[in-house]
């Protein structure tokens, strides 16, 4: 049983992630899709109702029926660098390569409908709301009025994008900024705005999750930092993260959220405010773990491979039913 | 408790289904995404562990809370029509509109997640053969060695997309061809390419399921037709569509695949053969039915409306757990 590895070539997270699984000696398969009809070669048959399928990979043969799981790194476009590469055969490849993934009963981190539910943060934060962590006071908005009436209630907010990262090549993180004290927001009506209470945070938490395991790392604030650098991002860093143990409240309400939103790999982001409190900023679905790692040590790496590697009952009922794979 | 009708403005099907809702009395709300900014707008508070959501179309204002259903026809690219289109803005705005949506408890037609995942064609294939259907011998490969040994088993053929319409503006649909006798298959190795056995066809089966009803229409083939016709779409018309009744074993099996897949909506298309089988060829989760209305008389757009108008206890748990939402 293999485990596949989607993700592109230079990716030296998964490399620390192919080293401990060739510890364990399970079998590894790592494909870019966009190399997808050039050294990537895909079949599948459905014949008398049984289905075989099998990918080629630099030569190498692998059947689809007999993969372990499926992570989802950080995947390539299909056919990207086809000899001819066009949106149709993009379109075509993703479809086929996908679907076929899909046809198996491969556990996944992260199932892909589920990873795409994820990344919608009003999804987010409803989500941690209703699983018991605690949420910030936020609006998502396009009316202006809305937006004065709530900075009235709340006046020390920051602002941040909807959706992410800005989608130019490569994309730009945009950083969480504060809202100065006499902003008009007349703008607001052009495009949705996500203002957020300012958390008065005395340190940054990173949580990873994999599957039932926390790691949670504790970066300090920098005590000399203003009101006005709140992205952690961004910010002068006055200590490494150091590993923190998760408060027993958190740690179910998180496991709560990875069961709704059926996900097996999560990076949860609070703020520590001064009463100790865990504020939710955000759930990344891929987010990244080798900086907490080559901080705090902690065995993350190992502990994806571990969750890859294991050995798992088959469902072997509709593939519909597999989606929650956060087994 | 609203019905959300995610569409253009130009939509006849859409109009049939809003007339339809009109006389039940059940309130209706038409939006199309892209008008997000320019006459639509969005606000979703996240106050103490609360949500509240509007949205306003047109001046009207219409609460997340009290939404009973959503119903995604052909819902324009979001913000499209703004002042200032970007990708950026649709990036925001789509993230917004949908995350928010996410956060209801209202009954989708189709889930959006579920939706993207049943355009999946090897992933249909796979779900009709373990629901049950009879699902023709078919390749997907991109390994013109398997082609050939295919065409060996199965010299009667036809190809057709993996992904279904070619994604030029506006889209085009590829008709499915017969393949010659003397194919060589090498320019397989250029892209995924779908084989499939080619059924002598009496006639073609459009079934469209709403919810747990079924409502079956046959054509039968053009005698006169050669074997080169296959594509339903792109033939001679001899006969209008007609309703026809569905065998017990095809109904049962179309449940379980609809179940499988989370569907709400489901437009199948099977090919009928000399000894009455019909032939799995596809399922549309958003497929037309105004075509099969009008020659059949049969209520599908009825049937909508009242899928739609539905009074349905809240399932009041985790977002994550409404996702199947065929209720």
């Amino acid at each position: 049983m293999t485990v596949l590895i989607l993700t592109s070539d230079e990716d030296v997270t998964a490399d620390m992630v192919v080293l401990r699984l060739g510890e364990t000696g399970v079998p590894v398969v790592r494909l870019d899709p966009a190399d997808l009809t050039s050294g990537v070669a895909l079949s599948g048959e459905y014949v008398r109702g049984g289905y075989r399928g099998h990918l080629s990979v630099g030569g190498r043969l692998v059947s689809l029926n007999g993969l372990r799981s499926v992570w989802v790194r950080r995947p390539g476009v299909p056919a990207a660098r086809a000899a001819q590469p066009s949106a149709w055969l993009t379109e075509e490849s993703s479809q086929a390569l996908y679907g076929m993934l899909r046809c198996t009963d491969a556990r996944w981190m992260n199932p892909p409908d589920a990873a795409r539910r994820a990344r919608h943060k009003p999804w987010q934060l409803r989500l941690a709301q209703r699983s018991g962590l605690a949420v910030p006071a936020t609006l998502i908005t396009t009316f202006p009025q809305a937006a004065r009436e709530f900075a009235e209630r709340f006046p020390d907010l920051v602002v941040k994008p909807v959706s992410g990262a800005h989608p130019q090549e490569p994309p730009r993180a945009v950083p969480t900024s504060r809202v100065a004290p006499d902003t008009d927001f007349a703008a607001v009506a052009f495009g949705p705005t996500l203002l957020q209470r300012r958390i008065a945070k005395r340190a940054d938490i990173r949580l990873t999750v994999v599957g039932d395991r926390l790691l949670a790392a504790r970066k300090p604030a920098d005590p000399e930092a203003g009101p006005d650098e709140v992205d952690v991002r961004f910010a002068r860093s006055v200590s490494p993260w150091l590993a923190v143990d998760v408060p027993q409240r958190v740690a179910e309400a998180v496991h709560r959220y990875l069961k709704g939103a059926e996900l097996a790999y999560g990076a949860f982001d609070f703020a520590e405010d001064a009463d100790g409190i865990w504020w939710f900023l955000e759930c990344n679905q891929s987010g990244q773990f080798g900086f907490v790692e080559m901080d705090t040590g902690q065995p993350i790496a190992t502990s994806i491979a571990e969750w890859l590697a294991k050995d798992v009952e088959s469902a072997g009922s509709y593939p519909g039913d597999g989606r929650g794979t956060a087994r």
